[in-house]
């Protein structure tokens, strides 16, 4: 066996895992997904790398001091999974990445010995997910939000300017993309205080101050660069998916009026600044292999920089639930895919980076609103709700036009497979009230 | 003496240095200015950390180690000075900034012996900057970059949208800014490469791939966060001029072309992404204190949360050089005052946190374009030049509408004081061809 053909069978749909919860059809974290996070417990709460399977976390440093597990070069005594973000492990690069993969994948399978029947190792190197807190996976260098979904940029255009020239003329000619705030990144479950700021009301000559009217979500996924490009040196279309080390969910928490008014001409500022939410797991490029699909055909063919042949888009299943404080009960108010992003992630990379800019290990850059072409596949309240003038009749708790104080939103996403699921868990957070 | 009375004595315009160079009234690194900086040398490749004076470093490791310069907070052993960029030590506190002030400025007065008569410790301790090299000072977790200039803001206006309303009604209101790309921001003397990217020409419907044709520059000058704020916990306006650190020159080069194309709607993207260039000595608040001015009139009277007491703007006397490649002769092609700038550096770090947002030691706030009334006080060749229209004539070299390749620009700025300078040195680079 090589490398090559070991990695191909980490993704075969029949196989198991003596971890049985992992075996679940429906379950996010199944033996073909085993997507890196960062993690501590009760017992030990020392941040580390984690993977997770079934309902649980596997230890990759304990696996690694019981000799189970190799990272090829690293020096001896230094573990690269005990650190408190994912940054040292990526950066030793693809194949490193892979070889754990595939090292991981026979550990935990049905008919690999070696763990399964130690129960002293398992008990030390296997953690419930329940008993666990997960945190921040990477430190963000830099966080890039792009624009990506044309159903998107056509709503917001047809709202904001002019239902009849809705989409920009350089929406189609470029993946649009504009620098967003790294310091706010926040992992799921990070409760998100409403913002104050400026807004600027349409009976009143100036703005006032005080707490957002329009909170809003961006339903969105966001890819965490693996290999960074230097200053000087763009990286091409063909090379760009090397650079990606996996995928995230992302909610791009909006404030839509303070944004209005602030937002012309340099971009959102407070808008966005103040939260943006991603989940804890980073599921890799290599999980979501057989999930790869053609992207949308491009009208007018793209500039040759931003060519590449292939199929580039991935089919991952989005949906999001709101919870207001009281219910019981969540809302599904969206359901879409990744597939029907217009630009693809390489093509994101490569308009990036094709000005020389360089980018670096963990930085984080988001897909963009991701909305489907029907109405209830859109992927903000902004959209859904058409900017307030369609409320949305929830299952419990009532109508929302935008997001309410103690509501919880929360992302999930998912490849569904013959059996098994590649799935990113969730990406949520309550809205706590805004600062008086 | 007290702490307040030690530090006022930094500050004294009649102390003079037995680093005799330092004495120079028309030298940037007096000893009223001691501005912080990352160095290195031929004899040691060490990077850590030093003080400018006179036409010397000041090697503050060495000092520490020999026992005459102590920090608080920090412990026996672990120096805050060997380190390749200055954020452990900003992270200390402004105590601790002030404390190193006083015993440097105590250490290199003239009439202090303990340094000036132990030749091997000089030997050392002070390194000439001719054989030094200058890094980066700070490691930047964040970079925002704000548009304070009203005239700049002005002149922009006039040209890209509408001479008659070329100020938006949102700009007299707030501190307009947007998040800038951290991982390009290089230190002075970096050559910068022109950027390739998507160019709109006017008699062609779609855009072309190719080298930037509008490169320009930016004269503005960046804040350095000194102290944090968590998410959630605006800081106030009253609050954030102790939340800064110090301040150097910026040259945020852009590439006009470039933006006009893409930055509608959500601001600035390649156009600026390629590269930022900073001073690499860092003066503080502190060394500043005597060139406090009051800002201009605001008008309409801000928001509340925008508003302070007392004199926020600094008399920062600033210009900029062009010299082409093949030239002897730098030719000055602009000459304008930090004074000028409409909204305050309290007023955008108040703005920049209003919603939550949390800011770290070391980020970095551009003031944006600093340009004066007149039209030899313009901060960019954009408006030198009123978009090439009128092209500004060299001494040597021609004229320029744009920056061409092999071109050098040199940002400078300083503080003139009563016999004495405060400066912030140079902030140059060369630009090279674009890539093929």
């Amino acid at each position: 066996m090589n490398a090559s053909s070991d990695l191909q069978a980490t993704l075969d749909p029949s196989r198991k895992s003596w971890v049985e919860s992992a075996n679940n059809p429906t379950g996010d974290f199944s033996i073909q997904n085993l997507p890196f996070g960062i993690f501590s417990d009760g017992l030990n709460a020392t941040r580390r790398v984690g993977v997770a399977i079934g309902d649980s976390i596997v230890d990759l440093a304990a696996l690694e001091s019981a000799g189970l597990l190799s990272v090829p070069s690293t020096g001896a005594g230094d573990s690269v999974f005990v650190r408190d973000a994912l940054n040292d492990f990526i950066a030793l690069g693809r194949d490193a990445w892979r070889s754990v993969r595939v090292q991981l994948s026979r550990l935990l399978s049905r008919d690999d010995a070696t763990l399964r029947d130690d129960a002293e190792l398992r008990g030390r190197a296997l953690i419930r997910q329940a008993d666990a807190q997960l945190h921040l996976p990477v430190q963000i260098p830099g966080y890039t939000d792009f624009y990506s979904s044309k159903e998107h940029a056509t709503n917001v255009g047809s709202m904001f300017r002019d239902p009849k020239n809705a989409l920009l003329p350089n929406w189609s000619e470029m993946p649009i993309g504009y620098n967003g705030r790294a310091s706010s990144v926040v992992v799921s479950g990070t409760p998100v205080r409403r913002p104050n700021g400026q807004l600027k009301l349409p009976d009143q000559e100036r703005p006032v101050f005080g707490a957002c009217r329009k909170l809003d979500i961006e339903l969105e996924t966001g890819f965490v660069i693996g290999a960074g490009n230097a200053l000087g040196e763009p990286v091409t279309c063909a090379d760009a998916e090397a650079h990606i080390f996996g995928m995230v969910l992302l909610n791009d928490w909006s404030a839509r009026d303070i944004q209005q008014w602030e937002y012309v001409p340099l971009g959102p500022f407070n808008a966005k600044t103040f939260a943006t939410t991603i989940s804890p797991w980073i599921v890799t490029l290599d999980a979501l292999e057989p999930f790869r699909v053609a992207q949308p055909a491009q009208d007018p063919q793209p500039l040759a920089y931003l060519r590449h042949d292939g199929e580039h888009a991935f089919d991952i299943t989005l949906e999001v639930t709101l919870r207001p404080q009281q219910a019981k009960e969540a809302s599904t108010i969206t359901r879409t895919n990744f597939k029907h992003m217009y630009w693809t992630m390489a093509q994101q990379l490569a308009h990036h980076t094709v000005s020389g800019c360089n980018t670096r290990v963990g930085d984080l850059m988001g897909s963009g609103t991701i909305s489907g072409p029907t109405e209830d596949s859109f992927g903000s309240l902004l959209e859904l709700t058409w900017n307030g003038k369609k409320p949305l009749e929830l299952r419990e708790g009532g109508t929302r036009s935008f997001i309410e104080d103690g509501d919880e939103l929360t992302l999930a996403g998912w490849c569904q497979g013959e059996g098994y699921r590649v799935g990113f868990g969730v990406c949520a957070g309550e809205i706590l009230p805004a600062l008086k």
